[in-house]
């Protein structure tokens, strides 16, 4: 675990960016996929990456909380929207969504 | 499993009905809960359902598909946005949400 | 699906037995798992059994529902306990183990 | 549910089908991703697919146990082989797998 | 990670405190749930806070671990019922219940 | 979290040793049921620890992770080999098995 989630996040980006140069011929696709399930359209990039914010609190998946919040402030989420995605995923994962969403809060803090 | 999504969703109501009468020492919180939690704020309430959609398919639970979709819809969301909710579901679930995200895209055919 | 949980109950050990006979090699060791963990102990069988069941409803297994909530009142559970234990799923799992909980409900009805 | 896992794969081939027309956007890469990954290489496509089959087991997908049993055993996959597959998933799984190792055992007559 | 399971938990503690005062209108009604599933009745709190601590292991949530086991401690629960959870864990979890089983062993010796 | 792979698997040993001490009357038949089902049979033990591994990415489980990989290096598995079962991985798991499968990479690099 890094010491605080900013490079946590940077620690994701090395490790993916290793991981794309080593299996490129699915994770080229993979990024078509992202780039086309993310992009502005009926619903807008910020909500779509509160989205993705969201379910990774449901699943519990730290790495993609930490991934998906900063895309989400990146795209302009406040404070507000974000506590509210969090709410959602608290809504349809009770307690372990409780505690990972109490992680999500502090990187919150760490990334703005 | 009903003939319709439309005789599905019927069936949930039904049942978490007779849950709540069943233990509403747990049940009434948790409908506050869920009062609190997918109500109009930063979010408005259509992105918080398509949001818990979002989950349900990632999660791969069908009757929150059906529950949360009804519930999407109820509040005004397009085919669209329905779709690239189930997008970011694949996104973040692989190969088991595009699976459940079929389900999703049958119960969207089966509930408008 | 069959038409009632106690139809269903039947079809999954059948079902099982059926895989008894075709792995025994991985099956009679699980069996002998299963035998030490849910022996009577410092907890009693009943409590092991609706644990299994809570854990069923968490994880959104409907044969495992099934097939523990019978253990569950065949070692003298009573109704009550079993929502108890429905109780603690929704407290671990949210909306899913409300609706997962409600089919607990629904073959607590049928198997007794 | 379908009568047989035969017409379960069918039905899921439709579904899915009605899914790629309403997002090709990106199940048009995620296809491309599928065909990368379980491409012949180091591993045999028979192995990978095999691999995903066992991986549905461990998450509780019926959708995927039958979709991916039918391209494994369509890649020349063995009854043994399926068989030692649901027994690697019980091994990761427990009894939630040995609930669906059941249902993949089922499908695997029905489909050969 | 904190250096020991003690501190683990004041970290929980501390985080989970701040979520509830960022988001209270979902975090009130969410401790009432919490209050109601977890109080005694026809299980006592103790086998209640074992059967969460079960679920935590079985869905690999170690924050959940932590906390549970604590408050099952606190409510007078012995080595050996902790153990025999940890055990009901494995029976539905296999592996992946054994790995985070011997964390809950590591936290029940810091705890105590 | 240890310093390297190296470590964090040698605290796995240690930790499943101790639990392996705390309940033998589960860990032991267990180890049955894991030697059964890793063993050479129409799937070499060298694939089962691959398959093994694939999902411990897919279920976001990073002590199975380690443990998996390591065991399936001890077994001859080549890098190509355990690339291939990553983005087996990545087809069933989305974005999750991307971040998990960029931690078995580094786990590849510490263990080889």
């Amino acid at each position: 675990m890094s010491a605080t989630y900013k490079d946590h996040a940077a620690s994701i980006d090395k490790r993916v960016g290793a991981l794309f140069k080593a299996v490129p011929s699915v994770m080229t696709p993979y990024s078509q996929l992202v780039k086309a399930a993310s992009a502005d359209g009926a619903l807008a990039s910020k909500t779509k990456e509160l989205m993705a914010f969201s379910i990774s609190i449901a699943i519990r998946c730290e790495d993609c909380i930490v991934f998906h919040l900063r895309a989400a402030l990146n795209h302009g989420a406040s404070r507000d929207e974000v506590l509210e995605a969090v709410s959602v995923a608290i809504e349809m994962g009770g307690g372990p969504s409780v505690v990972y969403g109490s992680r999500a809060l502090q990187a919150l803090e760490d990334l703005t």
